[in-house]
């Protein structure tokens, strides 16, 4: 049976037009006679409502009444998805979580599926049915909606793939696929053919906001091929896939940026162990997350200097605690706001000797100062001032002929 | 365990700041060491809005997912007042009609309720929480989403009621009680303190809109007190309740009008069995609901004359109905548009002789003219003008002292 999940986000159903634009969607895919599964969202600036109305209620919600509250969005879009179906004389229904089942593990509001039971779903569609399943939500073992925390319905989607063995998973969206660079920052950027999972990870963690990154993971532990494209074009998208469906594949993929980045730097730290745990032990349990590392050799083996970046709005409560913390000895302390993240990623770069200094050679002739540099396998990233952005990404686009 | 129901419509929890107000008003309940049970509507606007999106999508919109659709506004309104309670430092959650489950019977869209386990209820409020369930829907035998087309909301309170042995249900409206009539009509109606189940059947049936006839009737084989008040005042609204609990009864409770009647008259029918049912099955196959239905005593065995009031907006469908049957034969047909039907209503006339006599009187003195009467145990009610309603029903307020 070639099954095919489509998973349409918010912005694909925002209105009714737009669901019965879905719909015909849905029935291009049928009509190549692939057994179709849909996920949806719900309908664009739902969930932001309903989100409102809770903090109206209390600033601290009940995280349980939160996820009913808010799962009620996807109820509606799947209703009226199906029911277009239905009226188009297609068999259809939604399938809410609880029906389905998809089980869920982990505290409400941020709960990952850990189970579906993939019989029902598999008798319907057996059946011919188009079953319209709510994306981002669960049940836990009592019985309770739950949300998908981190990556949504796109999470639910891949999860439904995983379970029913399907040939690929769609996700529907309102960009037509995944960019050289971010094309509202970068007018050259270009659209990706494909891209490897390990090369999306690194994007999207990085600043491309397409997909998170919890749920690229979920589909490169379970190799399922995702194409994101738009609903509202007819252009191909960009397909995700293992490395060893990647044909002529460029040294470099992508290039990424971040804003509103903070450095953080320590002069004179004392260079023993335990000495970096010290500094980021309390930084984590108040949640500031932190980035780049870089920590510089100790000339004289006694003392050395340690620099990292946080997000800038994170800045004040760093300090604090930085300070407050009488264990964190250091001779000097130096903060510098303004800064931005230049990723080049790309698995071809492991191959290719070289790229590191390509990329350095780029940005020198441009003028633009490095300030801190930290690599991954398939990654290259450098701290440079954020006013240089711009003229980085179009420098090393053009470096990595990511133009043609 | 003392238990009590209540039920908040759609008014009620309309805003944020009406939901707090019902957190409230739960609390003072709770005050009194009442176990409470809440149930809820959707908030006002939410269904019609939900409503006005399938028409959207398809005139036909199908019933299974209708009921997936709209049942999602219950499910908002219930996590809000949940929340609330919570907020307040209250053990609370909500229970949608899938977890506890109300099961019903019958046709999508137009559901009853036929079981309510009590099991995880029954354990939740000995915990000492307050349950807050979703009204108006259920699941059926297929684990779908079901909702209860008559009474809507009511007939969940009242059938949790029944099935938790609850002490009393009390409906929160937006109005403060059943009056003797209609108060936007008659501006000297009074608020009845109690009236019984029979009397309020024919209230509601002929045009007091706060509870739908199906409810109380299932309150009136359940023997559940029912209270309806209003959540924006303190005042204390009316009890309905049986026969028995009513002492100091008026022979007269309360007067209804309809508008909007039209009256049939067959003048030369022959008399003869079946010919009402001929006149009657076609009427109603096309859902034409007759209301006030007389026949005259044929002074000659042979001829007879039937009268009938509809709807005024059924009469063109009506007459043709009545034109096109062949098997319908009568010397004349009569249409009168503009009428309206005014009904006294007590149990108090069962053993009262002369109640039909002071009320044809009455409407005398005033010159009004009745033009069809019909009678049962509890009502009278006569076809007058239309434009003599306000002077009716300001006579016979009068005349049955229903303004003391």
């Amino acid at each position: 049976m070639k099954i095919v999940v489509l998973k349409f986000g918010g912005s694909s159903v925002g209105s009714i037009k737009k669901i019965i634009k879905v719909a015909e969607i849905i029935k291009t895919y049928k009509k190549k006679k692939y057994n179709v599964i849909v996920v949806s969202s719900a309908m664009s600036g739902v969930t932001n409502e309903l989100v409102k109305k809770s903090k109206g209620i209390s600033e601290n919600f009940s995280d349980e009444e939160y996820d009913v509250l808010v799962s009620s969005g996807e109820q509606v879009a799947c209703s009226l998805i199906a029911g277009r179906l239905i009226h188009e004389g297609f068999k259809s229904r939604s399938w809410l979580a609880w029906q389905i089942p998809i089980v869920t593990k982990g505290l409400h509001k941020n709960s990952r599926i850990s189970l579906i039971n993939k019989k029902k779903i598999l008798k319907y569609i057996g059946e011919g049915g188009i079953p319209i399943i709510t994306g981002f939500q669960g049940i836990d073992n009592h019985q309770r909606i739950t949300t998908v925390g981190r990556g949504g319905s796109d999470a639910t989607a891949i999860m439904i793939a995983k379970f029913l063995n399907a040939e690929k998973c769609i996700i529907y969206t309102d960009v037509e696929g995944i960019y050289t660079t971010d094309p509202n920052k970068f007018k050259k950027a270009k659209k990706i053919k494909t891209i490897s999972y390990e090369e999306m990870l690194e994007m999207a963690s990085l600043g491309a906001k397409v997909m998170q990154p919890e749920s690229i993971q979920d589909a490169r532990l379970n190799r399922i091929d995702i194409e994101v494209k738009s609903s509202f074009s007819k252009k191909s998208g960009t397909l995700i896939t293992k490395r060893s469906n990647i044909i002529n594949n460029k040294m470099i993929t992508g290039i990424s940026s971040t804003h509103n980045d903070a450095k953080v730097s320590l002069i004179g730290v004392k260079d023993k162990p335990g000495v970096a745990a010290s500094i980021f032990k309390p930084l984590s349990k108040k949640s500031i997350n932190v980035d780049m590392v870089v920590q510089n050799v100790s000339p004289n083996g006694k003392e050395t200097d340690l620099t990292f970046t946080i997000k800038k709005d994170d800045l004040n409560k760093t300090k604090k605690i930085i300070l407050d913390n009488k264990d964190i000895k250091f001779r000097n302390l130096i903060f510098k706001k303004g800064v931005s993240k230049i990723s080049i990623i790309g698995v071809g770069m492991v191959t290719t000797p070289g790229v590191t200094f390509r990329m350095f050679q780029a940005l020198a002739s441009q003028k633009i100062n490095i300030q801190v540099i930290s690599t991954s396998e398939i990654k290259i990233s450098v701290l440079i001032d954020q006013r240089d952005t711009k003229k980085a990404l179009t420098v090393l686009h053009k470096e990595f002929e990511l133009d043609k």
